[in-house]
């Protein structure tokens, strides 16, 4: 079985954006045991699109386009596969209806052209958009006698990701055979990627059935194991035999074994321990309340805290004692603890933080270079203080530092 | 004049690994005045190759192959390429001497599949490769009576783009019209995408040579405008017209016109005014913050301040009177203005700001739903509260009220 991409978008044709879309639809299709063959980028322009269908249609079982299917004039993916189809589009009116009683609800008035979001293919169904306005197709058909699927999908990545898991897996899976594979996701927090893989890659090569891929990035190293067997059973069991001598190896290291996110592991111990958890963070600016409030239903747990950038703001929102910042200075363990103890005190909070540090670019001296950082974390019982030097610019220094936090919090909770 | 670059790897189907070469090549051929009108990314099979090679000369005048190039089996280019264009390869026996001696040199035997690196299309330039052993291919032909260039390029990052540097740029640039190409990227806050092409599209729709791509997303539009011309001042003079009346059009909702982030831009006006911001954010947890330091440097300017998640820490980092809270709610217009008075005077800031809101999925309520936000902003004079309703996901309600309280510190400092 033959699968195409077909990401649409003139501004995928610079040099400043790059389709990713194509990357979530390549899990999933592998998945549902289906590797994709050819991934084409074309921009808004009628004549393009259509080679790029008509390639596409002529060459692929199934043809998944993303993107062009907004409201204006550069949205031309109905226009264009229609075209290369050789079939009409029909206006839902329905659906027109509906656009405009929703523009009416929020008392403004629909403007004229986002009524060809309702352009249906001849034979299409339409999918539904709960996170955004413009609806999708999925089309069964034929093609120079040849069974054709063809989606059209948004170009926004939730609002695609949503609509391929709700409405086309689905679909899709009726018309596949069962496909035997398994997946897991292991996640180490903390090392780099060459140390890992010098430790991993003994391991993972006694599995030649199981395809893994090491990806690093961001204070974290990834597996990626993917198994294909007689089946689902047998694909499971070697992709867990391997996860299963990784974890040893990487023993607590390894944060997550199904994939999740830091976030969501930190979420669920917290709930777990049913803690509440306050930070003060000064390099990382926020950061690490952002991404611990990124889980749903945080609120739970997390209280708030401080991003006390300033000294001032250390010593009024923190209670850091002025003195220890003059005879320690702002970027010192003492400064990282007295932020974590002093911000779970005065929150009433279970798990305290306390982060500071030189993000960089400039502020780095002989002495405390620029990515010089200390993380704190205390339950109130004992404390964890943490110094590290990350290299690299101010986001991945900040980004690093956050990681750090969020894996103390972990293992303080385990 | 088309151009069409093709980029060979079976990895780069994986969900794991992108094509990024294109990026490097799409931004000197921008530099020659040739824009790129598709991309192709195709693995290394043979039948599937010479799908995409027969493409690529039938619809694009430059096609550029990039990758299998190498001495495995694995390497098709070469034969895919002869195939599609209907020529033969040609064993170049000087190339496969030389090969041999490089081996003998180091007194390696040559593996023999080695010498398929010495295969060249009928008519086609070797390219010489400084960096790596494959060697490239630079052929100028005609198909279906069309004049075509084809350039087949090695995979590795380094060595592509020395090549090109070296030995592609200079042939093209003969071949293309001196082209003088000249861009700007305009930044329209807290709009949506189609009231915002609905009034820009009368406009970009008079300027036929300026290439206008409009992109949206978080809470902002973006215009990229790309002209090409006889000299890079009348591009520029161009692109700088439509720029222009964009600006008149949509006045002070253009936030930046060189493409600057509303991080940026708010770090610039704050620096210009020497004023201090601080903010205390409820739903957005920390992302305001965690935005605005993002900027290097934005110590100079940014305090801090709290992430008041809980009620409790409304009242405790920011003086919110619990009694407020009981009678408006937490997300209410008195609260939001409340915690940006209350912070900015905590603070000793000369900007405080206030956000309070329902970022979901829970926490909705008939009254109050999901998206409901009040953002407020205060110079200790003067204050503005707004209150919006957000449609999306967790991350899409946070990401735009993130920049509905960015974009009004701008309009207050404007």
């Amino acid at each position: 079985m033959i699968a195409e991409i077909i990401a649409i978008g003139s501004e995928m044709l610079t040099p400043y954006r790059q389709d990713t879309n194509s990357l979530f639809l390549t899990e999933r299709l592998n998945g549902l045991g289906i590797s994709v063959s050819f991934k084409t980028v074309v921009g808004d322009n009628l004549d393009h699109l259509i080679s790029a269908a008509r390639t596409a249609i002529a060459r692929a079982d199934i043809a998944i386009f993303m993107g062009g299917l907004g409201p204006t004039q550069d949205d031309l993916t109905r226009e264009a596969v229609a075209a290369a189809l050789g079939v009409e589009l029909k206006r839902d009116n329905t659906m027109v209806t509906e656009m405009y009683k929703r523009f009416a609800e929020r008392r403004l008035k629909m403007p004229e052209n986002n009524a060809q979001q309702a352009d249906v293919l001849q034979g299409a169904v339409i999918l539904p958009n709960p996170k955004g306005t413009a609806p999708g197709q999925w089309l069964e058909t034929t093609y120079a006698d040849k069974p054709r699927i063809i989606a059209l999908l948004p170009g926004p990545p939730h609002e695609l990701e949503t609509m391929w898991d709700i409405e086309c897996a689905p679909r899709l899976r009726d018309k596949v055979p069962p496909a035997a594979i398994a997946g897991r996701v292991l996640k180490v927090a903390m090392m780099g990627e060459s140390a890992v893989d010098l430790r991993a890659a003994p391991i993972y090569k006694k599995y030649p059935n199981v395809e893994t891929t090491v990806l690093a990035g961001q204070g974290q190293v990834e597996f990626h194991l993917n198994a294909t067997a007689a089946t689902k059973g047998e694909a499971q069991a070697e992709v867990d035999r391997l996860a299963g001598e990784l974890e040893d190896e990487f023993d607590d290291a390894v944060f997550s074994a199904q994939g999740e996110s830091l976030e969501e592991i930190v979420s669920y111990y917290m709930q777990m321990r049913n803690a509440k958890l306050a930070v003060a963070e000064s390099c990382t600016g926020g950061m690490v309340a952002e991404r611990l409030t990124s889980v749903p239903g945080s609120s739970r747990w997390f209280l708030g805290g401080a991003v006390v950038y300033s000294n001032d703001l250390k010593t009024l929102f923190a209670d850091v004692p002025p003195l220890m910042i003059e005879a320690h200075g702002a970027v010192s363990k003492e400064v990282a603890v007295a932020l974590a103890e002093n911000i779970r005190e005065l929150c009433g909070a279970d798990i305290g933080v306390g982060v500071t540090g030189i993000a960089g670019p400039g502020g780095g001296t002989e002495e405390k270079p620029v990515g010089l950082v200390y993380v704190a974390v205390t339950n109130g019982h004992k404390h964890e203080v943490v110094q590290r030097r990350f290299f690299g610019d101010r986001e991945r220094v900040r980004r690093w530092t956050s990681q750090l936090a969020l894996d103390l919090v972990r293992r303080m909770l385990m």
